[in-house]
């Protein structure tokens, strides 16, 4: 008895914007299980921008990388039992066998999803995942906004971005959503955004300035590239600036700037890159609290589901253009059969 | 009997690279001293980049900015008695009235120089002053330095860069200027700095990453733009960047960048920018810090000195143009007579 894995490849490098071509997919034969191995079933992918400058590091043919849910539903490890759910590294793929002590990055080791409640699993994709905490600990950390400051987030309709002006909110922010249609900026200030601006607006600078008539204390950045370069000009003394990303220019060339460099030293400003496993001695805190203040009605999610492992790439290509809303995944329909 | 000044005004908005036409010399007649004013005489001026694009916000006619070592000749104010020499925003001019109770911002306030011993009290312009507490504070307290690590310091044979390096070799660092000639360059190594690289070198990215062969923790940034781009990628996980100016840019257009925004995040570097009145509380402890390391020894210093009042454009122009080697100052020869 084998397992067949589907598996979505890397099968040419993208050339601007990803297209189908550059995916193939292939199924895959699995060997027999191991001592300290376990089999794990993908119930939910995720599908996130960092993936496309990722996998142009990678050889052709190499399997997609990325985050997924997982049932375990063989197992020959002891602190992976046959039935729990686990969020791992695994790729694009419908089965994985995998050994997590061998797992060459410590951060990269598959854990067992915290207990959500009656909350969905695909959950630990998102706000109560690798995005909540980027979110949680990436602005709080970073930017150690006060109570009456006000607070941008460039890509707010994101995974993230929408976590971080919503807890912006919830610590008495004044908070400004930049966004790339205007339905999202709709959503997000269904979500209590004070602000929400579209940056294909023609006149965005001056919607951004009206938005932030005191200037801007706290920005929280998605994107990078020219859109950050009119937040700069608004910020105020001391303003602090969380780097969490550079979408703008995962497919595009070079930006022009306008000397942000002169605003930084006059204003004093602060910038910190960060990625998120820098806080994972401290994981389970960023869960706990965005979790708790999702029970508390505090906190809202919003998914933006596509059905069928077969759809990954256009799941994918989608979320690229910004199709998504909240967090975008992928739920696998049906499995291979067992041969 | 009355005070002549002369007073070089800002006669016309710069337009690319300042020029001579863009300044004119007039004389000025000073007022009877009034109550709690005094009458200070120039005796070195500062002309620094700043100062370029500064004026381009003041109205044509204004008198240039900047600072001044000045002697105290008259005075009807007891903390500036005569023969006191003072430091003082004064602008380019040889007399100056002024009352300094009515000075409009505290770090604008006029000082009484410390005591420098035999040391010129030119220094107060330079090592001993302004960029010299840039240099102090600036690096130390964002870069916060470890001895054996890597350090970059651009416009490193400027006045505040030359500091920087010898500071950075004090605290035992592995340190490498970047300048604009190969004279610079053999300055900052007699100076002690391990490595200096020319920006103009064809070579230049090769150079500098031969230098830095572990990396670079720190960067002391006096230039930005493209000279930044490439330490960024040259730069290690944690590393800090203090951004002390934009020279690079006060002249040109926007520049292109090659993302650096993916950098800052993988490699999680913090930027700042500062304003040296930041640590105005503080202010003696670096002249003191510097004077010490000045009297051991250990700290070197050098100024460029243009003579003659007349010839301040000049001595403005040479230093935009990277003429300068440490500190570009101006000594007055003669004054205009008391009428």
């Amino acid at each position: 008895m084998s397992v067949i894995s589907q598996n979505w490849l890397f099968a040419k490098k993208f050339e601007g914007e990803p297209k189908n071509e550059d995916f193939r997919l292939i199924e895959e034969e699995l060997p027999p299980l191991q001592d300290g191995e376990f089999l794990a079933r993908a119930e939910y992918l995720s599908v996130d921008p960092y993936m496309r400058r990722y996998m142009m590091n990678l050889p052709e043919g190499s399997v997609m990388v990325g985050g997924q849910i997982a049932k375990v539903v063989e197992s020959k490890h002891a602190a992976y039992p046959v039935g729990v759910r686990i969020f791992g590294h695994f790729g694009w793929r419908t089965y994985t066998l995998y050994n997590p002590d061998k797992a060459k990055e410590i951060e990269r080791k598959p854990h067992v999803l915290f207990d959500f409640g009656s909350l969905p699993s695909s959950l630990g994709l998102g706000v109560l995942g690798l995005p909540g905490n980027t979110a949680y600990f990436g602005f709080l950390e970073l930017c150690a906004p006060k109570e009456g400051e006000t607070v941008v987030v460039s890509g707010a309709a994101g995974a993230v971005g929408n976590v971080v002006g919503q807890i912006a909110k919830l610590k008495g922010c004044h908070v400004i959503g930049i966004a790339g249609s205007d339905d999202k900026c709709q959503w997000l200030k269904k979500l209590g955004f004070d602000h929400a601006v579209n940056y294909k607006s023609e006149h965005f600078l001056e919607e951004l300035k009206k938005a932030a008539p005191k200037g801007i204390d706290c920005y929280f950045d998605n994107v990078g590239g020219t859109i950050t370069e009119s937040v700069i000009r608004l910020m105020n003394l001391y303003g602090r600036i969380s780097a969490c990303g550079s979408v703008s220019n995962y497919s595009s060339g070079p930006v022009k700037v306008q000397d942000p460099q002169h605003d930084f030293v006059i204003k004093q400003l602060k910038m910190e890159g960060f990625i998120v496993s820098r806080w994972r001695d401290r994981w389970m805190e960023g869960i706990r609290a965005n979790l708790d203040w999702i029970k508390q009605g505090k906190l809202q999610y919003e998914e933006t589901v596509t059905v069928g492992f077969k759809n990954m790439p256009k799941a994918f290509m989608d979320m690229l253009k910004g199709g998504n809303t909240g967090k975008a995944i992928v739920k696998v329909d049906n499995h291979s059969k067992k041969g």
